[in-house]
């Protein structure tokens, strides 16, 4: 094999990295913190993005752009979001470059200073919420549904692809509303249409849950959550939608008209996922062979790989290959033939089953003879011989199968690996060993806060389904009342 | 009608304001020359990036993404180029803020400045050159097809929404390839990608050429363009396409070993389209109703408004109306019912004008009855009754017929506005008026400088399609041999 993966259980974290380094989705850059995404990476947030987009234009969201830079003063505005967003981000202060006169270089310009400093957005709240200013006057133009696609910048310490970089690819949507009803039922309505991306394209069995007031978005009255379990027992916040109540819009000072002529705020919800996925995407179901990714995201859905001795050979099943892809691609799969003439077919097969590809044909002049084909799983790593005849039917079936396949399995882990837990000595031990614990939680911040020093665990989500358990109990850690279990584990 | 716009002829300059404005399609945002792109205007964009996304894959190119920040330094390796691009850029300096020990806001944390600064991309060649280096060790590794959708930052002091602003969003292509030969065809292939894109699709009828060695990307040994003509005459450089020949390998040092095993280095190309494209847009086909949208970049290509007097009458109507959309839809057009019952007809009429929607549908109870539709082109304003059946096919063949239509309008007007010009003094008249002059030149940067300084004309292109003119004759302003007319034109 070309490149050696390192195992999961050898090295979780190294795994991680080689998946997403030798599948080719993405590397470090020359720039600090900031990732390269590479084609390969690229078509598969392509794919989510499309999707996606998709999913929010059917309800009633139009994207737009707004700008890169955000004036300093802008996160003085809204006090929670200027402690949870303003400190750690890139600052443009100065606007021109000039020769160095001692040297061969470039200098910054001391003249070229700005007046008042840029921040590159780290999230857009403040300068959307600036701009709705003058979009909004009277419920007529109401509610206002807008999302974009850009890049964002939070300068982290500790970065590792995809889950957390300097820079960053997303969309963050964001609405204004008049009332807090419906402004309400848009946030849920976007956590739930991520909910449906993840379990239906992402194959990820994600909980759908609030946060704590703790976790919650900086600015923000609630926030809902999709968290998925990766292989390790950790949890992954997958993304989020949070209900802004009219703090934007006081501090943006954003009223409009109601249809009885009184002026009133405006009520906000702002929701995002951004290439984060990518990193979930690889964790939840890579194996040790490689990727292993869901039908509905691989950028090839099948490959096929020619087995032959003689150029004769060759052609005659590169023919049949061309026919094969012809009538898989009128069926709307994509599909590569790889033809490359100077690699062994073992090192192709490894190569496609590091870069995840669902299905892999295998043909030769024996098979060519016999009216059969190979075809591989990756995901179950099973070889079957089939007959040609009715093999794009077949593989279209195949490759539906084993979408819910990759699906199914990671719910039964989670499944497994989801429990109850109502003894404190037990969560300190069961919580390192990769588990979600279902635990009663007394609702202060100060258990809560607790809870992580000891154990560096913290609540994922109030759930709102697959685990929701609304009972009387005590907290498992102060011991006083609690009204339902929430999801407690170590995350990324 | 709600909304006034300028007529070209009393202020051509408002006149485009008040279109990019008043059609909703951007305005100025609270950061210096940043603009706002609104849904409107970036759903005409998603339809560009979607066709040109399309063509690039077609030729066999792949998106990846780039880190935002370039190292300061990276700027200095590129004689020419940082001549040409690293002055006036946005300057990241700092990565921290604080709040203010004095007040209420926060301040630039003074510890937290980066040991080198990063400027935000104004182009993207020597981050992506110095990725390509890990990519590129043998002949087998190359070409490298790569394009990014992004955002770039070029801090212009005069910024006009989408001609020139400090933060833009653009394509930028980056090729790898073993030979000369094969990145200056790669060159040519893509210019001519663009000019099939302003041709068909925006029926702008440009005009492809090489830029006088003046004129070139700083960096570049060739410089194909495509240029357009507005409404008043002007050029308007919509694309650009480079063939960089080594110089960005060698200052990155990027070398392969070809097939005979001898190191080389490699051969580059780079081009890009971006928001000014939509400038292009309205400048070439607005008019003084408002913009007037190509079918192929309409994000509403019908729109249908029911005219009634009573509620009866309003649901008799738009029942046939939902009807229609449905047709329309199947037939893959885009349809808007605009159902608005608090708004007179008029008022939709002018607003739908006013965004250039090419086809409008009107109905009444008359109508229905008569079993008719007034049908109103955008394009000519033109109005006509006609049966309801088998208004679907006509309606698909009408926006055909108006995406055809406008184009040979635009290039009916470029044709009588370009002229063959051999007398100095008829020029700088001329030039003033309106017009592209063909003109011969000495190939000299000493005579097109002096052509510049005296009339602020510039060489827009040596052409290669539309009007070549390859013949001997006496430069316009020097009097020396010239071996090929070029186009003159003062630019946008």
């Amino acid at each position: 094999m070309a490149k050696e993966v390192t195992q999961r259980s050898e090295n979780y974290s190294q795994w991680y990295n080689d998946l997403a380094l030798k599948a080719d989705l993405a590397e470090q850059s020359a720039v600090r913190g900031c990732m390269v995404i590479k084609p390969y990476g690229y078509a598969i947030w392509e794919k989510m993005q499309s999707v996606l987009d998709g999913m929010f234009k059917k309800t009633g969201v139009q994207n737009a752009y707004f700008p890169l830079f955000i004036p300093k003063s802008f996160f003085s505005r809204e006090a929670e979001h200027v402690a949870g967003f303003a400190k750690e981000c890139a600052v443009v202060t100065h606007h021109r470059l000039k020769n160095d006169p001692d040297g061969k270089g470039v200098i910054v310009d001391p003249e070229a200073k700005l007046e008042e400093e840029l921040i590159v957005r780290p999230t857009s709240e403040t300068i959307i919420w600036s701009t709705y200013k003058n979009w909004i006057k009277s419920w007529r133009d109401l509610p206002v549904l807008c999302n974009q696609w850009c890049n964002v910048v939070r300068w982290e310490m500790r970065t590792r692809l995809f889950l957390r970089t300097a820079e960053f690819l997303w969309q963050e949507g964001h609405t204004a509303h008049a009332t807090a009803a419906e402004a309400e039922a848009k946030a849920q309505e976007m956590v739930q249409v991520y909910a449906r991306f993840a379990r239906e394209v992402m194959a990820l069995p994600v909980i759908v849950g609030h946060k704590s007031p703790n976790e919650r978005f900086a600015g923000a009255l609630d926030t809902l959550t999709i968290e998925a379990m990766m292989q390790d027992g950790k949890a992954l916040q997958a993304g989020t939608s949070h209900f802004l109540g009219q703090n934007f819009a006081k501090s943006f000072d954003v009223r409009f008209t109601n249809n009885e002529g009184k002026e009133e705020y405006v009520w906000a919800t702002s929701w995002g996922v951004s290439t984060r996925l990518m990193g979930a995407l690889i964790m939840a179901h890579g194996d040790d062979n490689g990727l292993v990714l869901p039908p509905a995201l691989a950028p090839i859905q099948v490959v096929m790989v020619p087995i032959y001795k003689t150029q004769e050979e060759r052609e005659a099943v590169l023919e049949k290959m061309a026919q094969l892809k012809t009538g898989l691609e009128a069926l709307g799969h994509s599909v590569k033939v790889d033809d490359r003439d100077t690699l062994r077919p073992g090192f192709k097969f490894a190569e496609w089953e590091l870069k995840g590809v669902p299905v892999r044909l295998a043909m030769g002049a024996r098979d060519l003879a016999a009216g059969t084909v190979e075809v591989a799983r990756r995901d179950t790593l099973e070889k079957v011989t089939m007959p040609l005849e009715g093999i794009e039917a077949h593989i279209s079936a195949l490759l539906a199968q084993i979408q819910q396949s990759i699906y199914d399995k990671a719910l039964a882990f989670r499944d497994a690996n989801v429990e109850k837990c109502d003894n404190w000595e037990e969560f300190k031990t069961k919580i390192q060993t990769g588990k979600f614990l279902l635990c009663h939680w007394d609702g202060t911040a100060e258990t809560e806060q607790a809870i992580k020093d000891e154990t560096k665990a913290t609540i994922r989500c109030i759930p709102v389904d697959s685990y929701v358990c609304e009972e009387e109990g005590v907290d498992i850690y102060s011991g006083k009342p609690s009204h339902q279990r929430v999801v407690f584990a170590i995350s990324y």
